[in-house]
């Protein structure tokens, strides 16, 4: 059968509903025939099933048409995993905004306006807003043309370690950390906050956000205060310092307890039960602080994500906006 | 015993020379007595073998010399180690320049004129030049003071990837990628360019830089020739793209099979020995290409090292300057 481009879609008929949409899932009916995405036809071209679109065949579609290239390499993927497919074109798919494809739930088809994932295509140096995911799938086509996906979500990010009362400390500011020369005992082994200069020493030595925090809540006392820690915090790294303190005292409000992701070339990981430095459960995140605004490239992106997958946490952005933080998840995923 | 500062000095003595230098290899001799590096000072007030300097106790001093914690703590560990170890100063060691600390072999002590390491102290959020590394190991001091040391080398890369000839081949320019839709054989099978379209389909997707190393050796016809693909290259990822290119022509021409390090965040993963993609081996480095005069942080070095670690490759910078390439591994260390 031939097909004919008109519009932006690929009209084939007659009779091509029952051949392409009631039995496979492909285009949209009109009247007896059936209009198909671009996408769709490059993919009915390639199995052979359509012999060419105003007398072109395969190449030579894609040749003309190669901004689809891409996600027709996802589309044949999905539909090679067992999924009818959609093209997210107005009046298709519900919210067919900022994504590409619709895979349906397998079994289901597009006459069902049921969704399994909505992806959006993307290739491994372009540049994703942090902001735009959330409900998406990021289907990343690489230079090679392999395909990972991500699944993303914005999950609510909470724990149990909550600490009634500690006792005041004093510390000195020393470059770019705070030790306490003999602090209270229940700071390090029921706070977690710090860690001993020493095994057998009671000198703790306070990272510059967990002294800022533990100093604006009235507990720590340091020459200059809070002001003299966050001015030293800023030296270093600049708004990134206060970014990260944000996420620092969210996290601990909402009874998570933060420490460096240094070893994971994160911001934190967390921990969502202290109660004894002694007895500490693995780690469940790895948490990485960006301004609300930040983009990033999928290829970024997938190195954080498949770190927390190797040290079994899940990966978590933090995303900082002007009075709020923002979670975003993002995890590998087997469609 | 009582220390007094002088000239950027520690000074004890006298007597000073036979307990600190000759028997546990602090500081250097100077008549009977002994200088002292300030850091070597602070070990000793920290471990109590030194009462006091110009009055101050450790946390005094450190306060007073807030610049030295950070090696301070690193002097400490490697202590604790059981090395000896001599600040960098000019006339103490070789080439003190670009280095803090030297540590001489377990069983050596300053006298013999020995070096195991040479450690560079460094804060996770500093910058660290690329070009400066090589020859020093790092001893990345995170937020939370917690060390971690990055050796670094200036290796070789070879590999025994030679393909004779390879027959011509013609593709189409296709969005990111070039398709051969009836390449021979050998193209995939041998050289490993490209990756199938699908298992049971002859057409081959090459990568951009594949295909622009491939046009440039006049193998791959494709219309508008190496231009056009270098092109859409760059239209991409800019000058990233020529970079990029050069170590992939490099490594090609050393017999490594350069492949795309999508999956593993980094620019390629190499395989020194393929005959058949059949027959593939594990791909033994990750290999992130740099611009010679780059800069990045302990961080961003540490999480593509550990990533590299996890996965069992080599991490590997590539240098690129203006007309050469230069390798600098990086790996963790346990002194």
């Amino acid at each position: 059968m031939q097909g004919h481009l008109a519009d932006g879609l690929v009209e084939v008929g007659p009779n091509g509903r029952e051949r392409y949409y009631d039995s496979r899932g492909y285009g949209r009916p009109r009247g007896d025939g059936v209009v198909l995405d671009p996408i769709e036809a490059a993919h009915l071209l390639y199995r052979g099933d359509l012999d060419a679109v105003d007398g072109a065949g395969l190449s030579k579609f894609l040749a003309d048409n190669d901004g689809i290239v891409a996600p027709f390499l996802v589309y044949k993927d999905l539909r090679q995993r067992g999924f009818y497919v959609s093209p997210a074109r107005e009046g298709w798919v519900a919210e067919p905004s900022g994504i590409d494809l619709v895979t349906h739930p397998r079994g289901d088809g597009p006459w069902d306006e049921t969704v399994e994932y909505r992806v959006r295509v993307v290739g491994e140096r372009a540049s994703v807003s942090f902001a735009s995911l959330g409900d998406a799938v990021l289907a990343v086509v690489d230079e090679e043309s392999e395909l990972t996906y991500l699944e993303t979500d914005r999950p609510d990010i909470d724990g149990q370690s909550h600490l009634d009362a500690l006792p005041n400390v004093e510390g000195d500011l020393l470059g770019d950390r705070v030790i306490c020369w003999s602090p209270p005992v229940v700071l390090y082994e029921r706070g977690f906050y710090g860690q001993p200069l020493d095994r057998d020493d009671d000198a703790v030595q306070l990272s510059l956000l967990e002294a800022a925090y533990l100093a604006e809540r009235g507990i720590l006392s340091v020459q200059g205060g809070t002001n003299a820690i966050e001015a030293r915090g800023r030296s270093v790294e600049g708004d990134r310092f206060d970014r990260r303190l944000t996420v620092y005292r969210t996290l601990r409000k909402r009874g998570v307890v933060p420490k460096t992701g240094f070893k994971f070339g994160a911001d934190f990981r967390t921990y969502e039960t202290v109660e004894h430095v002694d007895d500490l459960g693995h780690s469940e995140l790895l948490v990485r602080v960006l301004d609300a605004d930040a983009e990033r490239s999928p290829r970024d992106i997938a190195l954080d994500v498949r770190l927390a997958h190797g040290v079994r946490k899940r990966m978590i952005f933090a995303l900082v906006g002007d009075d709020s933080v923002e979670w975003l998840s993002v995890g590998r995923l087997t469609p």
